[in-house]
């Protein structure tokens, strides 16, 4: 395993500054132990070597004990700090009104967009009109998607994995996101899927017994399966449950514990030295269900299968870290198709969040709460008087109405129409809202006589390991 | 949850290092936030408290990002360096032949020796004359024993927790100290016993695949059940298998990984930024067979049976984090019984270790192999001629073949009349290792019999999750 400058491309930031520290270590214990002159200076060469490629790589000078914070503070393109964006898995906050800027996210995180290119081959792969989400940018980026559809086009298939955190019983329609999407994918691709409840993330992260956790992650079960997914098709796990019953799991998850570093995970995740250690192992075991052989019953103990995930963008640090320790491990690497964020009532600056109600729409509202949140809350790019606004027209850019029937109006037409309407002030904010309220108020409803329908023994079915309806 | 001076008390400086931290960050936020003055001087009055009593507890200033070094630097009273006796559990390593200071090692851990009033009730408790490794000093130290007995005299069980890392096939005589006397143990308290197999923490430190680590705790556990456990009473699991096997085991991991900071750790097992977070997580999975709620199936999910731990010193920092745990997420405490270091055959400034063979006797050794590396290895305690010897006599506290014969060597009489014939120089160091080959390869002959009728479906007896044959 020499050093060349060829293995030090490859290496990431955090790689990078581990190499450097442990030369460090290195000449430090050469020059203790009074090793030859020549030996010393050879090391000496190889640690300066390191800072070079680390200060190339990041653009900082190394300095000890301050691993590179990989995250992602990402600049609207001024100096000034209250225009940066702050995306990690905990929090999205940004200071501009139409949301983070997801190009500057696309070269920060050093993932793809997807483009139109992309969005045509995968109609032509499935022979289906892409989702209204993959049209309108919602889900905007993507790694190695591409290598995903060359396999699929030579008859190789591959797996979903998605996932949620249950930290209560109560989700919200920007929950729903991934889930509606992930449903189209696994029908458009007739693939399995397997998704992912932590509600021991949930346990270490929040005041919670593990058996509230647990109870949140049935309950959380419930609103998924109301999305329609096939059972036949589809395993759910809970954390606290699946890797009691899998040794495939636990395997997967130590072998990804072995080839993380805590400055890894402190330079990724922003982890300190004051956090327990269970948070601190957590994130393998969000990366262990990227690998086949953690679903031996699904796979037939089969080790190598592609895996595609779907998510949101803030999630994109746990597997940034999987694909760094895929090949170490001997798996794939897993794809990613990243989603932005669903907006908060309030506005585009934060993301809706189950933890403050006055910025959500839970799936359990009924019409009547769900028409006052939105005529209450919902920030408005319209003008401050009907007069203005007929004279300059309101702002879709800024509206989380119109951000919001982005996501849920299927008819492209409609949409059109309604932003130029509302952009040239012939439609009132009023009006723009109604619309909105109108599409959401059946698809609510109908989601909720859905889940009416998945009684505990439906649940119990999903949640039980077994073989699906594929071979491999 | 008020800052009493009474709660400080009772902090470990572990503890009390966390809590200026805390209380240092807090100070900080108060400033940036502009608090009220009334605010920030209590801030600040508790943050002097703090680390008055940090000072107190440990003798030294408190420094950010420096938690206190917990283990064990133990001086042998003396202040040069070469006199320290340093102990982890990965490292035991003394300048002095008679081996480490255990009184001093006792002061330091804080546990409490197992004197004769203690090895008295223990007799009387069960009617059966003390192990010899009570009457002579080799489990030298314990907590909470006598409230195990108190228990006990009660008609109140317990379970017995033990536990070996696989890191190969080859265990040596040195590894069957705690399975001898758990044995015993088992059989005078007539209680179940659990033997954890880390075949996940070797393959955590050492270079080995998961597959050769599982095989490892396979092979070792031919050995421990020729020991003559008894399968009715007694559950050997490999972690890598029974973490994927029960759901209580790893409820249980993931409540101590919320209760034990990255700090802690650090302070306790010298981690440091380095190291894998599967090595920081460790701690919680040895940590958690101390809970009787690990292991539903035998204790008909019965969460607070007590357990006692026999094992070596070097293992009570696990323990000593598992039982600052306990209270915390409402389990009770385990109680311990510690050994002392079994010395490799070179001198007690070590313990036996199998990745040294010429520092072991291996149970698979034949009656050749282990003449020979007694007769060439083992450190001796007599004079350089027979002449000398003669007149003064050997030394018995660092003679390693009679460090042995105390180990192995039942008959006190016999063993106290070698002592004074070598002290005298009446006996000669041939003589004395002759004794002590005598006494081993019937003893290791006998186990190679009992290991080959243990057959792979004796160790899968063993190792299915089960009831035992107790009620609890």
């Amino acid at each position: 395993m020499a050093d060349t400058n060829c293995d030090l491309k490859s290496l990431s930031p955090l790689q990078l500054f581990e190499r450097v520290t442990e030369q460090g270590e290195k000449v430090r214990a050469l020059k203790a132990g009074k090793a030859p002159k020549d030996e010393i200076d050879a090391a000496v060469r190889m640690l300066l070597s390191l800072k070079l490629s680390y200060k190339t790589t990041t653009g900082q000078d190394y300095q000890a004990g301050l691993p590179p914070r990989d995250l992602v503070l990402i600049n609207n393109g001024t100096t000034k700090e209250e225009d940066e964006d702050f995306v990690d898995p905990w929090t999205v906050q940004t200071s501009n009104a139409k949301g983070v800027d997801y190009d500057k996210l696309i070269v920060r995180f050093g993932s793809s967009k997807i483009d139109t290119d992309l969005i045509n081959r995968i109609e032509r792969a499935t022979g289906q009109k892409p989702h209204r989400f993959l049209r309108r940018g919602i889900f905007f980026s993507h790694r190695d998607m591409d290598q995903i559809l060359d396999a699929y086009e030579n008859k190789k298939s591959f797996y979903l994995y998605t996932g949620r955190g249950p930290s209560s019983q109560a989700m919200h329609v920007g929950h729903l996101i991934p889930f509606i999407f992930t449903k189209w994918l696994q029908e458009v691709f007739d693939v399995p899927l397997v998704i992912q409840l932590t509600d021991d993330e949930k346990y270490l992260w929040k005041d919670l017994t593990t058996e509230k956790a647990y109870e949140y992650s049935r309950e959380n079960a419930k609103d998924i399966i109301a999305c329609g997914f096939d059972v036949n098709k589809t395993f759910i796990f809970s954390d606290l449950d699946y890797l009691g019953t899998s040794t495939g799991f636990y395997r997967n998850i130590v072998k990804v514990q072995k080839h993380v570093t805590f400055n890894q995970v402190k330079g990724i995740f922003g982890f300190t030295d004051s956090d327990c250690i269970g948070k601190i192992s957590f994130p393998a075991i969000q990366a262990a269900p990227s690998f086949s052989s953690s679903f031996p019953q699904i796979f037939n103990g089969k080790e190598n299968i592609q895996c595609l995930i779907p998510c949101a963008i803030d999630q994109d640090p746990y597997f940034r870290m999987t694909r760094d320790v895929a090949p170490r491990i001997g798996q794939p690497k897993p794809a990613l198709l990243h989603s932005v964020f669903f907006p908060a009532l309030q506005g585009a600056q934060t993301k809706m969040s189950a933890s403050d109600p006055n910025s959500s729409i839970f799936l359990t509202d009924t019409p009547k709460q769900i028409k006052t949140k939105i005529n209450k809350h919902a920030f408005s790019g319209g003008r401050d008087t009907i007069e203005e606004h007929r004279k300059y027209g309101g702002n879709c850019d800024v509206d989380v109405s119109f951000m919001y029937l982005t996501f849920f109006l299927e008819d492209d037409d409609r949409l059109e129409q309604l932003k130029q309407a509302y952009t040239s002030g012939e439609l009132l904010t009023g009006e723009l809202k109604k619309v909105l309220i109108e599409t959401l108020q059946p698809l609510i409803a109908a989601h909720q006589e859905r889940r009416k329908q998945v009684t505990d023994e439906i649940v119990k079915q999903f949640m039980t390991p077994r073989k699906l309806a594929f071979e491999f």
